[in-house]
Parts: C-alpha cells; sequence; structure tokens
C-alpha cells in the first residue's frame, strides 16, 4: 500500500508512522510517501487521520505501477552541470510526453585514452549526447580482463568535462559504487548487480538517474521490484534496461524479450532502454534489434560500438565498428519518425 | 552434402545412385539434387562421374543454407488459380528481391460462416490478399474446443473461390493433412507438428507453399532441420514462422525471438514471417510487436484479427478486434516504407 | 466435470447425452463415464435423473487426477499373451499397491538381428522383462539414420516370440501407429509425438498400456492434459514417462526434472517411468541419476544399453554398455530396498 | 594455465612475477600457484626457470577442474574451535575420501530467539552438527520481512557458543560479509551473489569454508567460474550448492538440475551440497527429492526445517515442520548406506 501522508505531517512524525507501519518511506517535494507490503489491503487506522490519499495495490509493484501512476516517469538527465549541457532546459529528456528515444552508445570496456577519445569524437560528430563505457567489468571468469577499474573511471571524467557528454558507466559490485556514483551521470546497475539489495539501496539515496539492468535469469516482476528499492529509497528517477534473457536457444548469446518490453510498456510507469548488443551477442543483427526496438517505441537505446572491435578485450563479436554505427543512426531516425518519436 | 548430378543423367540411374550414396534426392528444373549427411566431406568417387557440382556443408542445415544459396528464396502464392489472382504475374510473392512484407489476417479458428465473412470482408477493404483460420486445432485438452474441422474447411474453400484470398490454414495432425493440403492456398504445420516427420514428408510433395512454424520447445537449427525435411521432398516453397519460445518469464504467453530472426535472416535461404499473436498472447501488445517486426524487414506478418474477440471458442486475449486491426494495418505501413519494404 | 452416468444408462442413450453435454465419453465395465469442460462447475439440468456421481474438477486435468481417483492406477503388461508370460497372475504390473520398478532397458536403435539378440541375451540374463529399442526414429534431420522402420518391428516380433520379453517401441508418427499397437506389448509415445491429436486418439481407443512421453518443452500441466485425450478414449492404461526439459544449460543434454516428478507423485494418478539416458545425454551420468530416481520411488526405468555403443547410428554418447547397465542393475537393487520397493 | 611455482621462489618475486604474467596467484603450504587465463596455452619464457610444474587448461575452469586436481576437495569445518568440537580430529570433513554426506538443516529465517532454541534442541536430539539459518534475507521485494540482520548474527553466535553446532548463514551483499565471515563457520554466498565479485574476492581471502549457491540462472561454467575468485584468492575450502534453476515449469518453484550435479561430480574437483527445498518450494516434494540426491551421492543436504512453517516469515510452503524433518532424516540413512556413504 502506498501512503500519501498530509503535507502538515512533519518529518518526525512521518519517521515515527513509518517505523509503526514497517513501511519504506521517503520525502517528495514536502510529502512523505509510506510504502507497506502489498498484502495490506487496509489502511491502518492509526494513519487515518494523518493520511492525505491512499493506494492498495495488488502485487509489490507499487510506485513502479501504472496503477499509482498513470503516465511514464520524466527522467532528466544531468540538469546544466556539464559544461555542454549549461541549462535545466537544455538537459537531455525523455519518459513524460516527449517521445524522445535516447541514444546511447560507446565501448563495452574502456580501453585506453585513444580509444575513448575515438569514440567520443564520433558521438560528437553525430551530435550524440550520451557515451557508454565499462570500467569495472563484471567478466565470468577471474582470469578475463576485469576492466581498467577507477583509472577508467577518471579518463571518462575527463571525457565528460572535455566534450559535455552525460555519462553512463556500470557498477559491477559495492566496492566502487560511491565512485560510479560520484563520477556519472546516469548509474548503470549491471544485469548480475540486480539482486544487489546494498547497491539498490545506495542508489536510492542517490539523486542521478538509474539504469537497472534486467539479470537474464530475472522476471520481469523481479526487475521491477528490484527498481522499488531504489524508488522507495526516494530516487524517483529509474529506467529500466531489457538486455536478453537466458533461455534454450544457442545460436544467439540472450534472447531480447520484446514481449516484456510490451508488458512493462502497458504497466510500468518507467522508462525503457533497450540494449540489443548483449542480447544478440553478435554485430550482425544490432542493426536490425535495433530499428525493431525503435519502432515499438522504447525511451531508449544502449549500442556498443568501438572503433576496433576485433581487438575489443571483451564481448568483441557483439560490438559495431564506428562506420556500422554510423550507417545504424542513420536508419534508426527515419524509423523513429515513422512511430512519432525522436531520436535524441 | 548437397550434390548436384549432370543434366544427362535420368531419373532411373539418379534414383540408383541416391540410393547407393544413401541419400534423400529431389528434381529441380530437370537435374537431380542428392542430398547426403553433412558429415560428408568429400563427394564418394562412383559419383564423381555424374556430379556437376558439389557443396560440402557444415551441418545439416544444407539446403536451406546461405551457404549454398545466398539469395533468400522466392516463395510465389497461388500462382493464377484463384478468381481474383488472375494470373503469375498477379501472384503474390515474397522473399527474393521483392522486398515484400505479406500481411496475413483472420480468426483464430473459425467458428460460423457470419464471423468469417465479417473478416473476410474487412480483408477486401484494406485490400489484404491473405486469410488465415484454422480449422483443425492443437488444443492442449481434449475437453476443449477443437475447432469446425472439414467442415470449416470447406467454408474457407467457399470464401476463396467468393473472395479471391489466398487461404492460410493449419495441419495439427495427420489425419487431415492431405484436405489441407488440397483446399489451402498456404498450408500452414503447426508449432506442435513441427516435429512431424509424416506431415513432413507429405508436405515436401506437396506443391504448394508450406508456411513451418517453430515449436515453442525448438532451438532454430531444429527448426530449419525440419524445413530441411520438406525441402529435400522437393517442395522449395518453405517459409519460416517465428511465432514465441517457452521461457521462464509467464507475464507475457511466450517469448518473441527476435534474435532468432536475425539469426535466420543472416544464415538461411528462406523466407521468414512473424506471429507476434501467439508470441504475446495478450492483444494489448500486438501493435507494437509488430512494427518492430516490420522494422526488422521480416518477409510476413501472421496477426489474428476477430469481430468480437472477447466470445472467441479459441485464443480470446490476443486476437485484435477489427478496428484495433485497421489502425495496425495503417501503422505498419509507415515503418515498413522508412525501412524500404512494401506491406503486400 | 467427470460424470459417472448410472449403470442403467444404455450405449445409445449415453452417446445421446454426451453429444448434448458436449462431452468426451468411454464404457468402464460396463458404465459410460462422461467428461466435459472443467469450466463446468454446475451438472446440467438435464443430465441429473442419469447421473449416479460426478466430480467437478479444478482443472483440464481431470481423470488423471488424484482428487478424481486417489489412487495410482495399475498398470498390467501383457497379460498372459506371450508365451513366456503364460497367465495374467505372472504378468507385470506397476502402479496400484505393487511397489514394482520396472526395469526396462535396450538399445536405441535396433539397428540388426545381432545387435538385439546379443541385447536381449543380457535380458534374459538378469531376468528383465522388458526390452525397448526404436524403430521409426525421431531424428532431427533427415539426412540422418531414421530407423529400420518395419523391418525393425518384425525382429522384435520374433524376439518378442522367442523370449517371451514384453517389447516396447516408439511412435514417431501416424504412419505407423497401427503396425506398433499390434505388434508391442507397451506403446511408447515419443516425446516429440506428444502433442499429436491424432496419435493419441489411435491409443485411446488401442487396449495396450501406453507410455507417454513428456516433450521437452511440455510443461507438466500439458504432459497430463496429453494423457487425457488417451484416457478419456478408454484406454486407462497410460504411463507417464520425464526424460529431460530443455533448459539453458548445455552441458548436459536435457535436464531430468525430478521437481516435476514430485508434483506428478504427488497430484496425478498415473504411474511414472523415468528415462535418465536422454536426460544426460551422455553414460557416465546415467547411473548416479538412475539411482537417484529409485530412491524417489517411481513406478519404472527406462535405460538406453548397447553392445558396443560407440558404433550406435543414434545415441552413441548416451547408451551403457552391457558390462554397465549389468553394474548399474545391481545398484537399483539396494537402493530399491531401502526405499521399500522392488525391480521387476 | 595454472603453474607452480619452485617453493625457492620468496614471496616478494613470485608477486613480481604474477604481474609481469597477468596472473591471480595465492600461496599453498609455502608454495605460490599462478593461475593466467586459459587462453595461454604454452608457458610464458620468463616464467620457465621459476616454474615446477604447470597445466595447460582447456577452460577457465582451472583449479576446480579434476584436469588439474583429480579426487574431490577435502573440506574440513569448524576445526577444533567450538566448545562442542574441540580437535581437530573431531572436526566434520566432506569430501576427500571421506564418503560423507553432510547434513545441515534450520529455517529459511532466524526469527526470534524461542524459534532458533526450538530447532537447535532437534538438531541436538538428532545429532545433527551443523545448523543453518538465515538473518539477511535477499528478498525479491523491498515491502516484505528481510531478516533481522545483525541482531540475528548475534543470536547464531550465541547458538554456537551454547551447542557447539557448526553455523551456516548467508551473504546477501557486501554491507555485511565481515560479519557473517567472523560468526559463521561455513560462509553461504547467495544464489543472487553468486556473481558478486567483491563478495567472491573477500571470501577468497578469508579461511572458512565457503558454500557457493548456484545463480537460478547461471551456467555450470559460471558457477564454476564463481568459484574460481574464490579458489584463486587462496581459499579452497569452497562447496558447490546446487538449489534449482528457472525453467519454463511453473507448477514447481525451480527446477533441480541433478543432470548438472552428475556434470559436477565427473568434471569437477569441489564438494557438492544440495539444497532440495529451494528447488521445490513445497514441503511435499523435498523427502523423495532429498534422498534421490543422497542415492547420488553428494557431499551434502542442505534442508529447511522450522517449528511451524505455517507462519514462517519467508519461504512458508517450502519448509519442512520438525516431525517430517525427523522422518526424513530417518529415511536418509538407510538410502546412505545403500549407495556406501554416511551421513554426519
Amino acid at each position: 500500500m502506498i501512503i500519501h501522508l498530509k503535507e502538515t505531517v512533519n518529518t518526525e512524525l512521518a519517521a515515527q508512522l513509518a517505523k509503526q507501519a514497517q513501511a519504506q518511506y521517503f520525502i517528495r517535494e514536502g510529502q512523505t510517501i509510506l510504502i507497506t507490503s502489498s498484502s495490506n489491503k487496509e489502511l491502518p487506522d492509526f494513519l487515518r487521520e494523518y493520511t492525505a490519499e491512499h493506494f492498495a495495490m495488488a502485487s509489490d509493484i507499487q510506485l513502479a505501477s501504472r496503477t499509482y501512476q498513470p503516465a511514464t516517469r520524466e527522467v532528466t538527465i544531468n540538469p546544466g552541470t556539464s559544461p555542454a549541457v549549461a541549462t535545466v532546459e537544455q538537459a537531455v529528456k525523455i519518459g513524460g510526453s516527449t517521445n524522445n528515444t535516447l541514444m546511447i552508445t560507446g565501448p563495452c570496456s574502456i580501453e585506453s585514452w585513444e580509444q575513448i577519445v575515438t569514440c567520443a569524437d564520433m558521438l560528437k560528430e553525430l551530435g550524440i549526447t550520451t557515451l557508454r563505457a565499462g570500467c569495472f567489468k563484471p567478466r565470468t571468469s577471474p582470469y578475463s580482463f576485469q576492466g581498467l577499474g577507477m583509472e577508467g573511471l577518471k579518463m571518462l571524467a575527463q571525457i565528460r568535462e572535455e566534450y559535455g557528454f552525460n555519462i553512463i558507466t556500470e557498477v559491477r559490485d559495492a566496492t566502487h559504487v560511491e565512485a560510479v556514483i560520484e563520477h556519472a551521470d546516469i548509474v548503470q546497475i549491471g544485469a548480475k548487480a540486480m539482486y544487489d539489495h546494498g547497491i539498490l539501496r545506495t542508489c536510492g539515496e542517490a539523486r542521478k538517474p538509474v539504469l537497472l539492468k534486467r539479470h537474464f535469469g530475472a522476471t520481469l516482476q523481479e526487475l521491477v521490484q528490484a527498481a522499488e528499492f531504489v524508488l522507495s529509497g526516494g530516487n524517483e528517477q529509474v529506467m529500466l534496461c531489457e538486455r536478453g534473457i537466458r533461455t534454450f536457444e544457442t545460436k544467439t548469446r540472450f534472447t531480447l524479450d520484446l514481449c516484456g518490453v510490451s508488458y512493462l510498456k502497458e504497466h510500468i510507469n518507467l522508462p525503457i532502454i533497450l540494449d540489443t548488443s548483449h542480447a544478440m551477442g553478435y554485430a550482425y543483427g544490432v542493426p536490425d534489434l535495433t530499428r525493431a526496438c525503435v519502432a515499438m517505441g522504447v525511451d531508449g537505446l544502449l549500442i556498443e560500438s568501438h572503433p576496433n572491435p576485433k581487438v575489443a578485450k571483451s564481448d568483441a563479436a557483439q560490438q559495431l565498428n564506428l562506420d556500422e554505427f554510423r550507417s545504424l543512426y542513420r536508419s534508426v531516425q527515419s524509423v523513429a519518425e515513422a512511430v512519432g518519436r525522436k531520436v535524441v
């Protein structure tokens, strides 16, 4: 149950009521929102006098449900903190009534200063605002390349300074979540960290947009419930990312779950970003799949591109080279137009 | 291994050579094609003098492989046999160099003459040429509606006569495969019949296009190998249909495997048809998913529509009503245009 | 709903009532049993005067449900028709109150007379009564060995004559279902034929035990509903066979679903046979898995054994050689004893 | 590649060689072991003079592979640190040549002092040495019971003091990994934390046995590679735990992958523990499945039991009540005996 307390309830009292109700809570523009288990269908008596409005919910998908808040939430990225995007008015927005589809691209891993500059130059050339690159890689094996770590994060911060891009990079585990929150404009919670309460709760306290990737073994219900950890911490800027689930089919790396995206669009009020590179696992399929996602009217795209995929230290098979990316970028714009959307 | 015998080899000798080589074979425009297990990498000596050309293949995906025949096969539906489509020139074609995307629609099951006429009128209004409707329903339970059977098939034959549509209907099991081949313009091998050698071989002898649906538990390799049963019987008019695979996700009926479609487009020379209705299982997601498929550049679409889905005797939740279908139909045309294709 | 008509209702009237109720029906010891969709929760008025007893059911798992018939059904194999098993008293029984676990073994495919005799000799040596061997192989590729077909079936009939074994062999498709029913003592409906209404209905009319394999993509609900096709045709001798489902794990061929077996044991009144060979796909795992199944208290086992697995024409990797089988056979007996069962 | 340096190589030089080889390394009884990516098939020249022995490995399953170390590793739990288990000789051991099957039981969550004492009394009565109970619960929803946290951990420490049991409890995320390592005798890395490099590496530095649960979406390869993170950190006391994978089947909570267990037994040198409670999700199936696991010859069992499952705050459906557990415990002993093992 979601309970909007009256605005007259002060912070101290709110905290006490939350404790009594065994509720999570956060404050939105001066108003305290309590959330209790969805098994509660009746407002507790002791809350009655303090409650402005309450919503009994069908499942523990609560804050993210369109039953609670019908419109897709608007997410504003980097409002005026970067030299290139000087004011709130110029900030990139998705969701809400924007009809924007955000294009995010860059290499799987940042590997060197030279590599990331080559990527950044392409983004600049195409007018793309958001750069992705991994520093802390959630590799399956301890014996493969694990990412440049803090060194990579510092390079990204410098790119951000010089080019004014929004930077998105991945949190792999709790050892570096604070650093990523500090340096990135969008905090990516990687698929393998989707279940990590520690990271989710830390991101719930942050005030930066969070892109939450679906674990490849997670149901849609679990994905959205993971988002509830962040939302109920008071960070309402959450985007969901579908990146392929694990099925019996082995000709492709994962299976992009576009039926699931339809479900999310219908029932969930969070913007949806699609990562077709990880789903497919092979560059040849990325353009077609990306166009498919755009035609579905998703809120954003996460596409791996690399100056020379063949020598990439991770995910070599699935990254587009820069010319392939340029060609894809052109084509998605006409598909976006056909469905009344704009690629930003 | 695929072996093209010299055109001088007569039928009798060809049959004898096939037997000796333990090969499947068929005749294409006077030339006999033998196919042996792909484990054979060397042409047998006794075939050398009779062979025009041979192709060692990597797996038992042979005739369907782009390694053997790089271009997508062209499929011609109903060449001049229907009153409405009088000449070969007017026949509907997909694949090859056509850039056509065939729209197929109609109800899950034919339920009554009145129902199918209402559907047919809508197709006529929109200029759609191909009507689908099931007569023999592969229901999971013996206690639910099993379809109108032969009675339904006769109604479809009559609709074909009156409206000139191409008719596609499903073979559920061997008891009615001959009847469906006789009355339909496209023979649909249902997902649950995909593994049925008897049906596949019977269709291999037919001279009508076959739409082969992927079983929801079948790998892409198995799907294409099932097509090889038909192709190696000499029927080269085979279309593959992706209609969702079974995964752990239960919010949607199945999971449409568009990564798999990318694989097929890259490696397989057969046209690909997408059935978004069965994949999603809920009407609300069908328009978005269908637009996604069109943006991928698939060769055809199979969409369930029904005058009154609420009272449908099967698949009630997933069928579009006729207005929903009309609206979808308009939108797919602009998406098709954006990717250089034409909806036929 | 399952409806037991009064014994006074004659066949003609019963047929008419069934039609009016849109029911499947069959006659059990002079009493007609009607089964209608489980969505019917109230007995129709017109049936009231003819009904002895009726059972409203929760789902279309009806005749197979322990809600309807709590005890596991007893299945009697080959009651007195084979020279070696001369009387009904000596027939092999499983289910009911027998606590028997039936051991079935033999090669994946019958390949030659010599091969099958070697296998038969081992069965005789060990006192095993039931021999399996495939004649019609549901191979994925049209270019691999498809089985000896009718020739193999005739060899099995001869083995049956000479050794008095019960024979079990697989129906792959409708082209040979009658022949298998005629020659086998247990008709195996292969996994890939599990959804085939034609075969299921034909077996429903047969009066021989049927072993119904779960398709590797089928839910337990679907498996039992397939059994309902046979049961509602009047053949109540149905055994379910779990042989592995398809999952994301690729180190083994399939994933044996023993949780599913627990579900079946709890809710379903049909005996359960376990095929560990197909599930594992590798001989090394078969003994451990088979002991596991015995410890669960299943009603039977289906184990592939072959005189020389390395040269087997199908499933070479998963067949035990005869010494491995002998060793396994000894060990299962002590496990069976530990859980109060007897291997027959 | 695994490289055993000569014992003459001192720590400082070893560290420098490891760095040069881009290797993980640890010291075992004075000898440094380097591990580099399995893509290295040749020993680097600069290591030649310092190397005692080296092992080129087929995949990044290296230290855990039977190719490297054929015998199952022996794990010793709590060697002489608890009042009840006073000396190393009395410590519980599994793996190696012990033929022991360790029984671990207790409630899903510790809920109160009274509850855990009731459980502890039963363990004492039955002579069971190892108690499980969760303090930090990886719940899917932020709005359900999250465990007693540190308070629970302190209660477990007190139980350990009073009863002398070995305690196993779960690490959910990085916020409490140090506390769990301090207070538990076996550190359980929960399924949802299996991919967490931070936790894995911290456990690699610990000197307590680690039970690593397979994520329900993880392949066997990934599970063992996660174990490699711990092993290559120098903690060689790792047990793998299979607890069910996620498949399309929904009648049971997960699907216990015993084919996978066969694979692990054949190829991996780590002891294997089976959690049948989470796999099944329903108490009724736990006894049969547990007996199945024992018959397979696994090294341990993890069974949830609770004084009153109906009121349990988590996993209510799957916990055995104490009488059900007692009955199960008796029956597993005779199955263990039948396969030559001993329950400890």
